[in-house]
């Protein structure tokens, strides 16, 4: 399993920036953890709320702990709103079930991180890590 | 970023409190945060709660971290409970997404920090707050 | 039991800051709680560091949850550390056994509430709350 | 106050990194927070353990709340451990009181935010994070 290393991670956050720039949005924050839910790097826009880190990785996080990108996770709250509360009971409340957390596969399709996009509406920060993760080379699921 | 200092937030509370006794509410709570979501000041008027300084806290924690007052909490909470469900999980259960929780803005928008006013119905409550703010020459949003 | 209002809580805090300011202190962080723990009033001091309101509040809940003042809290301490831990495991963390978590006693001895001062040494934070508890006419134990 | 923005944070984190290689330290991780303990920005090297980010954090989160950095909460845990075990208890277990929690001050002294560094000796650390600072124009103190 090929990894994110600390190049690619900065890669993912400096196109994810750009990207939010280039669609006029509000100020970002983005994360990227490696394939263990663990934080390779993190960068707040300045303007942003001071809570942001937590969001971030909370979307990124339950992304990776469930194998579960934001959509599909917001779906499931919407059917079975008790469900994405058990996930969030069982990860310490590090879970945010909405789109802006991004899974990243390898080319054989495994899983190899997660990024989370958080500051504008969650599709946008979602479209946002989406092309963040096409910029550096990888694959994203949102 | 000019902050809130103590004579500030002092003045914050006495003018909630003195608006709060003219609607002639419930006894109020009210806490002054930073622009960090660090206490400043608070205050809980005698014959209220116990519970009132978490309360309160709450409100105003909530905000800062979020960059997002009550009433906005709340119009997402009512469109998607687990969202909010999720926030709260990430701030260690310190978000209470109803009006009385009010952002504190200087004269360029920049957030320094929030009010928590908690004792009377929630709208109460923010209107007391808004009041406070005003009389301390800080713009408020609830 | 008499308790100890808004009115005395204010009083309290501003003596405890005036003494502070005599003794030349650094900034000082006060908090008054009630006979249940509670908080009734606080104020930080400008310049004082963000985690104040923690460290104030831990040693006056300390003081009230075990009903033993700041010294005697660390005489147990320095004789038995493993006794003070299990007690802040008990206590959710909020016990800090050190000066400046101070008893209020009414006139039959009762305890009536705890002020908690940080910011200086710990023996100089105790000093200026019990210049502070006696300033608003009451009995303070350190 | 001035605060740090995520030039600056960028700028102590690659300056920091840069020291490190230089010094030919083992891999680091380096967290930059704002005033109020909040993270800016985070980048942890290629081969450091997957810990990293919780022990960079809590060496920077104790130094800003306490106002107190690396070297000064070593000594006086080594003076008095159970204070700083009540200190890691009011902070949720993110206290970590050894050298590369390092205060970040502006011109007149305040103090504007900080560093952690981790995944070499703790002096290591410390000094390639005082670098870092001082590479960005700021004034650091380990």
């Amino acid at each position: 399993m090929a990894d994110i290393n600390l190049r690619k991670a900065r890669s993912i956050i400096r196109k994810t920036l750009e990207k939010g720039s280039e669609m006029e949005l509000k100020p970002l924050s983005v994360v990227v953890l490696d394939a263990g839910g663990h934080v390779i790097a993190f960068e707040r826009e300045d303007g942003a709320s001071p809570g942001r880190f937590a969001i971030a990785q909370g979307k990124a996080y339950g992304a990776v702990m469930l194998g579960m990108a934001g959509k599909a996770q917001m779906a499931r709250a919407e059917q079975q709103a008790y469900f994405m509360d058990a996930m969030n009971g069982l990860f310490g409340g590090q879970v945010v079930p909405v789109p802006g957390g991004l899974l990243v596969r390898d080319k054989k399709g495994a899983i190899i991180g997660a990024v989370g996009v958080t500051g504008d509406t969650s599709d946008n920060d979602a479209e946002a890590g989406l092309a963040g993760i096409a910029g550096a080379g990888l694959e994203g699921e949102a």
